[in-house]
């Protein structure tokens, strides 16, 4: 066979998936890998490049291996393939690990930040596959964002573009970890679902949701699906914070599309009426009725997917 | 002479501009009038060709107009040259002026809001002038905003992109005319100081400034710069506030230059060290480093010479 094929490595805080993927968007082998915990940038490094090896050795006969994408979990300078900061894998910092890569698997490497990989992801083949305009918004740990306009990513001159996650939408809110207040991450995060529920619990003496000490986000969410008027209430503050972060974002970036994926996405059918409500009384009418709100398409493949493509999009143009 | 010229038309709610500017950025004729308070679009159409007319009189001798660019205060269907809603010249809502002009000087007429053609006229030759990557903020009686991105204007989908007077600062505050509560236009433009004056006045009984029934920006800001309390207090929160939304642009967008402009501009040295602290302790490092805020330099002139670079960039598309 005579496919096009490039691989793609995704870390993550806790897994590293790689992949080879063809020009359709198939993938045609893959692995997982626990990610190290290790301070030493040459041991992930290396089990990046083993990872990538075995995808390359399975695909052998499909087609040729054209070259890498590479995604973290932190900023980066696309450009140069260096990590500039990974809070979850802090051994990569400024570590150039796109040449790294590029070097032992004798391939073109491109990196790139998980949030913009995401929004590329969904973008080729999930949730706004055929627009050309979309905004990514993945609730994690953290909230992470990614902007397409016109069918190309937005880095912005520095690369950090699409921090969409601090957005200050309460000015004397929460204290976040970037240094500000009140940012949107504060809200609707995966953590922040669960910080709000110990938060809010005095004022909802009859849940039962305290009762257990180390809650997890789909906990809140079976309890605000049995009625739970704690849990309701967390995720109503949910859709609230981030249906104001939207409703700026419309009015500013007036985009076809809004995709929202990651953990905290799960509770979806309880936040998703507080968005729209936010988004109808805050946003200019046109672009409001414009902007469609959806879940996400690709899981955890949103990463890998991404990677692919941006590695398709750059093979081209080194050629 | 063989220069090529184009004809620019601003119309505000105020007053309507026409000049004809050559490809230099020389305003090489103007006229200034007062806009009609009429219903009649055709009274107004009528005006702005005139004038139109006059300009290019005026220059017949140095070369040759090749065409027309015209901004309007509202929003535009760009690629149509229709007003969809202009609020303060109503006359033209749904309106297809840019034909119009178009077919009566039998030159292709090219729309824009105001708030883009500022920036346009600013990033050609402005305040953001070598840039490619600039947003551009005029306050005014409200607030608009125009965003370029690798040197193009950022329309959306729709056209109703760069609204960042309506990016919510404060989810529970004031009234906005768009429908909303807390947009910054509410803490930042020229309407917005004089009303936050009157607000904030009982908690300043020794300022001497209510005294005065009918306040202006600019009494306001002569007695800040006496070291009248409520007057450095108005500033302050202009400031605090516009400096949240801009610290979320910052973060979202990753610029490298933002333009203050507008009449509520005047309150400058008073309000931007609020500015900056708010993109300092808010925004991400780096892209925070990056953003250069400077005031606009164009004053009057922003709409005219956007609109004439518009009519530039795009006479050659069309040819």
């Amino acid at each position: 066979m005579n496919r096009e094929i490039v691989l793609s490595a995704d870390l993550g805080g806790t897994n590293l998936r790689v992949a080879a993927v063809d020009r359709d968007g198939s993938i045609l082998f893959r692995t997982k890998r626990e990610t190290p915990r290790t301070e030493d940038a040459q041991e992930i490094l290396c089990l990046i490049t083993d990872e990538a090896e075995k995808c390359r050795r399975a695909v052998e006969s499909a087609g040729k291996v054209l070259g890498i994408g590479a995604v973290v979990p932190g900023t980066v300078n696309a450009a140069e393939g260096i990590v500039l900061k990974a809070p979850n894998v802090a051994a990569l910092n400024e570590f150039g690990i796109g040449g790294e890569i590029g070097k032992r698997l004798n391939l073109p490497c491109f990196l790139e930040n998980d949030a913009n990989a995401a929004a590329i992801g969904e973008s080729w083949c999930g949730a706004s596959k055929g627009f050309q305009n979309s905004i990514c918004v993945t609730l994690g740990t953290g909230v992470g964002g990614g902007i397409i306009i016109d069918g190309k990513i937005l880095r912005g001159i520095d690369g950090t573009a699409g921090e969409v996650g601090h957005i200050c939408v309460e000015p004397f809110g929460a204290p976040c970890g970037c240094g500000s207040r009140g940012c949107v991450e504060q809200y609707s995060s995966a953590s922040a679902v669960k910080r709000l529920a110990y938060e809010l619990g005095e004022q909802f003496p009859d849940s039962h949701l305290l009762k257990n000490a180390n809650l997890t986000a789909l906990q809140i969410y079976q309890a605000g699906k049995s009625g739970d008027a704690l849990a309701l209430e967390v995720f109503r503050q949910q859709g609230f914070y981030l249906g104001i972060a939207l409703a700026g974002l419309i009015n500013t970036l007036n985009p076809e599309i809004i995709v929202i994926g990651g953990g905290a996405a799960a509770g979806w059918d309880l936040f998703l009426p507080f968005i729209e409500n936010e988004i109808k009384s805050r946003a200019y009418r046109e672009p409001a009725k414009r902007a469609k709100i959806v879940r996400a398409e690709l899981g955890d493949d949103a990463g890998i997917m991404g990677a692919a493509r941006l590695a398709f999009e750059n093979i081209a143009v080194v050629k």
